[in-house]
């Protein structure tokens, strides 16, 4: 007889879910035998304007170093996110993407017997990571769709070690201003970690959201985790990272996998947080996607959560699986939500003007079949 | 007050110690002011081939896909592995380097209460990931800086939930022959994850050493890890993997983060897995190098351990803290091994046949002082 390895598991292990991505479009041309050219991949919030010049260069300048180990300090990103954002070297962690971030928190922070509280359809990954140490995930009732900060700080008790914010959310793209987190860091209590996970917040720039950057210096047991891989172009590389109190950093920095971040990584994340224009270039083409998809899908008559991601969650008030299906065999993928708890919607990425158009059409064709 | 994060972190957090990498060649040349040109580097175990040019080819065709994430399921990689080694794809776990595998392995079947039992002067990740996840690791005394394979066996008792062997080990280079590995298998409790770490097994193919793979489908509780840092000479881009039977494999990646190996990573290793030339090339380079050393260390009258690995552990029988600082004077960096518990020796990884020339020449002139 065989042993059940998956009984001899740590329990919160065995009750995992793996997170399920957005459909890889080599996979829908291989399923459907559509050709991936023509596939519009509009799931996975990903930068539509294709990769920045500053960060090719990078990558092709480090090439020589393939055999190399990464600098496993990560010395000149860390010093570059610490130069632009006023902080010191010692607040800073990397992450292979800020999954990696969200991951290494609840590694060090939680166990069984401990929880994290987080809102009703927030990032998946925040239960995932919660569910892999085996601790309790409180998932608390949404507010529109967003997070409802007041019945988060009452979800807190004596056993909670970390609470997860994000701004804008993801999937829904909700957000909450200054004023509301100030409130809310200073009546956490002071030994719960708050993850602020900013990682659209490139998005929303001078709109009403808050910086969690201009919180650090007051509330200690704040983190803000942020990411390359949207409006920074580089989701295929793995960066993320975090700015926190040096306490907090230098703990997660334990657990961190020495390389866990690759030199190619390094490498382009640095070019690209240089590349301003690159940045103000995402900004602009998402503004202008949003405005269109708002355009075509209220001529559709449709309703979406107001949204200030890459990406937004339409409303079609029935269950949207055949729609997504529809929407598959017409090439465009989008992303069903679900899991999330939202089999009403479907989330959308903003892609460019004729992805946008795309999807529109498709959707027009869908809705009328 | 401010709260203390360290003491909140879980307690095996709390008592780690971040592994400590080989010292990079930048940073050597901004302490000691040195010419980074200059610097001969055989401290991390690195392919000194250089990058292979089937490598390079896959990333620059996979620049244009850099702002979408990587295929979570890594199927083409997954897939070329399972057809070279005649496995299922199901076998199969990918690692952000096969460090994340290791980790990954501590994650889902380690915890306070259980405990790992590995060689003492084994991989310094071992006792990493089973301290991270708060469980007790079982250092058992080596035999000739070698792995006592019965004093290991004698070590298992009914918490024990994984033995990592090395073979070859690293910093050692010691190895066991195929005999040996199926009496330990054979005796091993069935309910025991064995990890048997080939990071170094491409440099002793068609020696005494066994391949690990043959006995995966006698024994379901055997993984085999991997790398793609060493032979394959892709250290900068994190990727290793797993081959163990499915069971183990489903709880690997319901653990795995969902883009633990990066797009650039898994083309390149794509790549390398069909570049044949580049690995025959690396063994070529690799025994002769070898053999240059031992030729240079007998004439200075050092002894080593005989090592299958592609580096070797110089015994100076005296601590060898400052004959190191000497070296890195000389623009040589090497590879202290008093944090294996080996303060007599340094470990010196084999490089191209001017750099072992050049580690001889300072390594002469360091004694001589």
């Amino acid at each position: 007889m065989t042993c059940d390895f998956l009984a001899l598991a740590v329990p919160g292990v065995q009750k995992l879910s793996p997170y399920v991505p957005g459909k890889p479009v080599d996979e829908l041309a291989r399923e459907l035998d559509l050709d991936p050219a023509g596939i519009v991949k509009l799931a996975s919030n990903e930068n539509p304007l294709g990769p920045g010049t500053k960060a090719l260069e990078a990558i092709r300048s480090e090439l020589t170093e393939l055999t190399r180990y990464p600098d496993g300090n990560g010395f000149a990103l860390k010093a570059a996110l610490a130069a632009r954002y006023g902080v010191d070297l010692a607040q800073v962690t990397l992450g292979n993407g800020s999954n990696d971030i969200l991951d290494l928190v609840a590694r060090a922070y939680l166990a069984p017997g401990l929880n994290a509280v987080f809102s009703q359809y927030a990032f998946a990954v925040y239960p995932i990571s919660t569910q892999a140490v085996g601790a309790e995930g409180r998932a608390v009732p949404a507010r529109d769709y967003g997070h409802d900060l007041d019945a988060m700080l009452a979800a807190i008790d004596a056993n909670t070690r970390v609470v997860f914010l994000a701004n804008p959310n993801n999937p829904t793209g909700t957000w909450f201003g200054p004023a509301a987190l100030e409130a809310f860091l200073a009546k956490v209590p002071e030994s719960v970690l708050v993850v602020l996970d900013e990682a659209y917040i490139e998005y929303a720039e001078g709109d009403e959201l808050p910086d969690g950057l201009d919180y650090l210096a007051r509330y200690p047991n704040l983190l803000v985790s942020r990411t390359f891989s949207k409006a920074y172009g580089l989701a295929a590389l793995r960066v993320g990272y975090a700015i926190s109190s040096p306490a907090i950093a230098d703990v997660l920095n334990r657990v961190r996998q020495p390389f866990n971040v690759n030199s190619l990584a390094l490498a382009a994340a640095c070019a690209a947080l240089d590349d301003t224009d690159y940045l103000a270039r995402s900004r602009q083409l998402n503004d202008a996607g949003m405005a269109q998809l708002e355009t075509g899908l209220a001529e559709l008559g449709l309703a979406w959560i107001p949204s200030k991601g890459n990406f937004i969650a339409v409303d079609f008030a029935r269950d949207t699986a055949a729609i997504n299906q529809a929407l598959l065999r017409e090439g465009v993928i989008v992303r069903p939500v679900a899991g999330y708890g939202m089999p009403h919607f479907l989330r959308v990425s903003i892609g460019l003007a004729a992805e946008n158009a795309r999807f529109l059409e498709a959707l027009t064709k869908v809705l009328r079949s």
